[in-house]
């Protein structure tokens, strides 16, 4: 979901010390540039409720949020008064760009969070789990490394599931509707809670890295 | 689900030619005595419905219908005045003896419709996709053999999905709502029906043996 401009949001965010305005300086030393052992990377946070939350819930990982649009960044660092979690960081930029930002077995666990489907056939290669993706995310996660997934949108869900079966990735968790349980060490984004309040079920998928 | 008790039923199946009285004399020839190429099996047939539709919709393919209540399995006949498809058989018994009556890579495809769930822990082991029952399916399936699985239940279909990542099977079809488009391929059972009816998505995926 694109937001409405905020001319403000670009200052703003360069003023903050928690956005990171040159990955690439951290490749390889961002669990320890955060005094972490494990790092979790969420792809597309958009106004951070997910990753906030569980940066919060889990303080002795270190989280790096991505998300392309500036203007959702801002929204989510006003959110917080433009103070993350000390175990957290944010990038405003194109996922596209991770592999210069990481190093190879560096990444915990991937998260995607209803992700942009892109329904359009012809669009598939900017899925967040079309093969270049897949692959790059194969070489960053650590071995027996994850990538957790979560989305409402029935073709993005069976897209990856059929998509990563091609890779070195097993399915370890897999859920057609997974808030018919508590799942209580999961966060809830706002964005999530609608889908929920609507009845509408929630997938899920789990992968480990061979 | 459990039908009533049909006093009627036995008598009534012995009299007909189409109901396989001894599987096991067929073994590694069900096609052959079909005179076709292919051998689909379908396991826990119920009232038929599904097969029945699938046998006149394929007619190039033997089909064999596997259903272990005399009850369910007479009220199919009946439907069809005692007389199935030609290219269709029906076997009234426990599909855990399947493995007496096909002959290794004997089966092309493999169908399980809306199997009971047995949702109880204790009760896995009954599951139509519990690992005893996938050992064998791979034992019966030939090479690119395939599954086809179809169900409303979601803890199954989860328990389903997750079973088949240790084997040597490869998802190449999922869906978590099979019937949000039409797919004429693949016949509606009135039990399938009931459920779109409901709102409910149909859960469906489809392994291939490597």
């Amino acid at each position: 979901m694109r937001m409405r401009k905020k001319p403000w949001a670009a200052g703003y965010l360069e003023s903050l010390p928690q956005i990171v305005t040159n990955p690439a300086i951290h490749r390889g030393k961002w669990a320890s540039l955060l005094d972490k052992s494990a790092l979790h990377v969420e792809i597309g946070s958009g106004k951070g409720d997910y990753c906030l939350q569980m940066a919060a819930m889990y303080p002795d990982i270190a989280w790096i949020a991505i998300e392309r649009d500036p203007n959702a960044s801002a929204v989510a660092l006003k959110k917080s008064d433009g103070v993350l979690p000390s175990n957290m960081l944010w990038i405003v930029a194109e996922a596209a760009l991770i592999i210069e930002w990481f190093a190879v077995n560096e990444i915990s666990v991937l998260h995607l969070n209803f992700s942009d489907p892109w329904p359009k056939k012809h669009h598939a290669k900017r899925r967040l789990t079309s093969p270049v993706f897949l692959l790059t995310y194969l070489d960053l996660l650590k071995h027996d490394g994850e990538i957790h997934l979560k989305t409402d949108n029935a073709g993005f869900f069976e897209y990856s599931v059929l998509q990563c079966e091609g890779y070195h990735l097993t399915l370890i968790d897999f859920s057609v509707d997974f808030r018919r349980n508590a799942q209580t060490f999961d966060a809830i984004s706002e964005y999530e809670a609608r889908f929920m309040g609507l009845g509408q079920p929630i997938y899920r998928a789990v992968w480990r890295k061979l």
